[in-house]
């Protein structure tokens, strides 16, 4: 930390801040400057102590320098993290996601599962328990959309991606699940994260809705420091005054999470867009971008569907996506799954 | 709902819409316009099949016109809600409530609790649990917490707001609240939302850091429609661009929520703000902008606070806030509780 | 500043920071911590070389402590600068400076200057030229409008403050206004700024609307530095994701200006809100907060607006406001101008 | 347009609306529904009257339905605009535009067009006149650089986008430009473009700081509405809550424009993130998500730059980028130029 005092502070107040630095424990090193002196702190682990300096008369900033996660930070893991799920690698090569953003019946299920996994999908998306901002939307199946993930996996052998609203059903859920995913409302809470730090399957994170980098990197070092060092990150797009798509898609996150974390980091183009017709152009800027993966949402009939239908893709829609990747993949030097 | 066609859109899409639209069980009404067709849809009570119809040929947009919340409306309760507890009236006059951040220990609840007390404030803030953005922060005394609250309680007569993170702790903390505290990064968390539609106790909602105020509206609406009336929105600040306060507290919220909901509203300057020496003007602010009171927080000693202490007044700064509201209110004919 | 060295940085990566410190004139101060080392920097008097170290390696921040702006700062002129301009004395007590939108004839010109007088207002704002978003929307009357403004003045004596838009106009502008103002579009239209740092009428400056305080106050600096010591500051809301009001009204910028700088600060709610309705709160509110003033549309007849009806009042509402800040002024002990 | 009326509104209260689009010469058409009525409104062309509409008894909203863009409108020039200027055709493949931030002086503008020259690039990027938001930073060298510019352009041949400030200097600037620019700060700056509506030269329109779409178009419509039809878009990043870019690139604005306009659109990576690291990575993305080409800020030494030298690509990366686009602009089918 660094401690910024005001350009009329007394040798007195400048005085005080330094005793009061060593009471914390800490070193104080003073350093005048030609308009106000900055004092800098050594020997803190963190921002402790940061809020009572603020307060010392004299004091104009303190400014934090140390960034506070530490196990998802790049910095203490220079290799990228890469975890093997159910056929898939996801930290190596451009994992494609895809499915219906609920699952609605068996029958929808099983046609989209079989076309995704003759196309070379691995994993599948579907939500059984759907975070709704209406209490008068459908709110998913439930447990009935559990048994159905469960029969898709049996029949397909496709990898499960299915979100977790809640303490209660994490052990439920985790019964059917290869990847548990925290919704971007869910990002800070931390009952969930803490929770799912204990789970025996890997967590995808998405990124709250204004969530700055570091709150996404302190929420996936709840996971980590919990014991689950499984975490992929999901960027879905954030909140901003911008109202020509649903989301703004923050793709600059992708070489910013690559310098400053080890871990994967994936895109929901349908999300972060909202209308189908955008996807496949952010999708293929996904993987020029350098991310890991997308999260992408297919439909076998998106008229129909009972939510996020506007920006689901159909079978044709997805099959020229994939189509497309497979040759900017290759040309990237990337292995498209 | 209303069907904005593409300038070009063809007779027969114009048709196929309205074909649609009866399918839907609805009825179109066909409005030809200088520049394009647009279509009002009548019969729906909701925006029940804007999706379907937003992938038809020809289609522009489809606007929604009704909102999705009732319970919270004023359209169909244009009275405004006033909740007695523990002997103030929320939603009638101006209500201080105020505290510290967090239980710390029992000595300083105690004596914060008799302060405010003496100076007639009736309902006490203070967390036993705390949502932290790091895991290695302090995150409250949990159950020890909750015993000091239970204290205070019976020693001072003050009532408790505080906040609950969790399903699985609401019935252990409505032992003690007499309010239940839902905080920012759970506006959303539709798990704890409905357990506590179920709750004895009124809920303080907090809006989300990101929330419009429909969303904030319809999560109000989750309480209500599950079966708990008494609801309490709280403004305390959303993220933007502006860096020079902690949060930008959106204090036109206030003849806003007046003109669309029943339900009280209260300011929290202290995270609207992120600085004590900021927190008396917005709280005067928020009287003369007709909010029904405020969330703020107080701790005997800030400088040693174990959380927010930089936006915590003491003892002195509140006394002076406290007094200078007080000939406010009565010029404004508003009763200060 | 404060080079932030990564925490994987050699010594010889810090010696060559050092070195390049004491090339760029400066003086390197090194404070070696337990995660990472820092390096003060003294001998600078703003961000020169900033870039230049951000570059090198091993260096991952470098954190600016000197903010850029030095004549509106209050750390260098301590009380708060007063200018009387027509008989009002802004930066003293509370100024309600009132108008239409814009000058749209002479009739409702005459007629709302001499309502507004008659109700002691002193200074009218109006706009001659108007900065539109459409081509296609009214610009204003141009000289026309500045010739009925000038008559105006000559028959009620009101100070008129009015936009300028562009420098060729600056000179015909200045002969009728007796505050100059800058829009919300054009702080940062720095030909402008520098065009009016040499104009002999103070400069009503709009924040940008997605400006920074310090963006802001460097656009005051601009003004300032080049000889026009009277700049007046005017909070008009920021653009966020926020829906509910045109714009976001950012009303704790009040207290922080009168922290950071010695120049007044107004409101202005009409364009804050952008609803008549919610304008007599925030216009109460402003005062409470400790805002300088307020720069309010009122219109005769706001549903015949020729722009900006929907946020003016009419010559009764805006009685019925002036009427209630009275003793909200008188209580907070504030004149009311 | 279409009215909506509030749910308790009167038979008479919706009679008063009808007979009020009747006399502003528009039709009326009542569409009754369950919760509220709705009244559609025919023969107007653009959003006159609404505001009058709104401030009826009973009149919940005004929705504008109609976009006020015409000229730059896809619907109305279905295929896109392709620019011949200098050798390259922007909306026509992938068009790289180079340089450095400023014009600093002629050897390293000499030096810069030789290698941008010789790697294909046709056309230059630099400013002999900067907007900067410190009055005391370096401001650009004014017609000395213009006259450098116009010397790079006579020895290399190179086309010339350079930035203009004020409309005084436009003359001057257009001698020398082959675009010209308008930056970031300047899209609002309605006597800039109405001067440049009547310019020779193409213009380019940098998306302002926190533009909608639609402000965006409209700033386009007053070029072309006053006869300058060359105009092309720039997307450079708009201002979000978000810390870890300089501004967040909102690439997804590509697809959405070319779904709304027919103009090009170029990408700004340079102050889209703000640093030079992650520059390729969103140069990449930004070919991918089928962008009419780049701006880009390249520099012989970025160390020494007097303006922006952290988001700078110095000669080797500009290659290492330049070379790594070829490939993907061929497996897209995409011309580089």
């Amino acid at each position: 930390m660094l401690v910024v005092m005001h350009a009329n502070a007394t040798p007195a107040q400048i005085d005080a801040v330094a005793d009061r630095i060593r009471q914390l424990g800490y070193s104080p090193h003073v350093i005048p400057g030609a308009l106000r002196t900055a004092i800098g702190i050594t020997g803190n682990r963190g921002p402790e102590g940061r809020e009572t300096l603020l307060m010392m008369p004299g004091v104009e900033d303190v400014v934090r320098i140390t960034v506070g996660y530490k196990l998802v930070s790049r910095e203490t893991h220079p290799e990228p993290s890469v975890f093997p799920i159910a056929g898939s690698r996801i930290g190596h090569g451009f994992t494609v996601i895809a499915g219906p953003c609920s699952v609605e019946n068996e029958k929808m299920m099983i046609e989209s599962a079989q076309f995704l996994s003759a196309r070379g999908v691995k994993l599948m998306r579907a939500g059984a328990y759907k975070p709704r901002t209406s209490p008068y939307a459908f709110q998913g199946l439930g447990t009935e959309g559990l048994r159905i993930l469960a029969q898709v996996k049996a029949e397909t052998g496709l990898g499960i991606v299915t979100e977790v609203l809640d303490t209660d059903n994490v052990d439920r859920v985790e019964e059917v699940a290869d990847v548990l995913q925290v919704g971007t409302r869910n990002m800070q809470n931390y009952a969930l994260l803490r929770r799912l730090s204990k789970a025996g399957k890997p967590v995808l994170l998405k990124r709250g809705m204004a969530a700055t980098v570091e709150e996404w990197l302190l929420a996936a070092e709840y996971l980590m420091s919990g014991g689950n060092r499984r975490v992929i990150l999901c960027e879905r797009g954030v909140r901003t005054f911008a109202d020509h798509t649903r989301n703004t898609l923050d793709l600059s996150i992708v070489p910013v999470i690559k310098h400053l974390s080890h871990l994967p980091v994936l895109i929901d183009p349908s999300h972060g867009t909202g209308r189908a017709e955008y996807v496949p152009a952010m999708s293929r800027a996904s993987l020029a971008a350098g991310a890991d993966g997308l999260l992408v949402e297919v439909h076998p009939d998106p008229r129909s569907a009972l939510s996020d239908g506007q920006q689901s893709l159909d079978f044709d829609a997805f099959t020229q996506l994939y189509a497309s990747l497979k040759p900017l993949a290759n040309v990237l030097d990337v292995e498209l799954l």
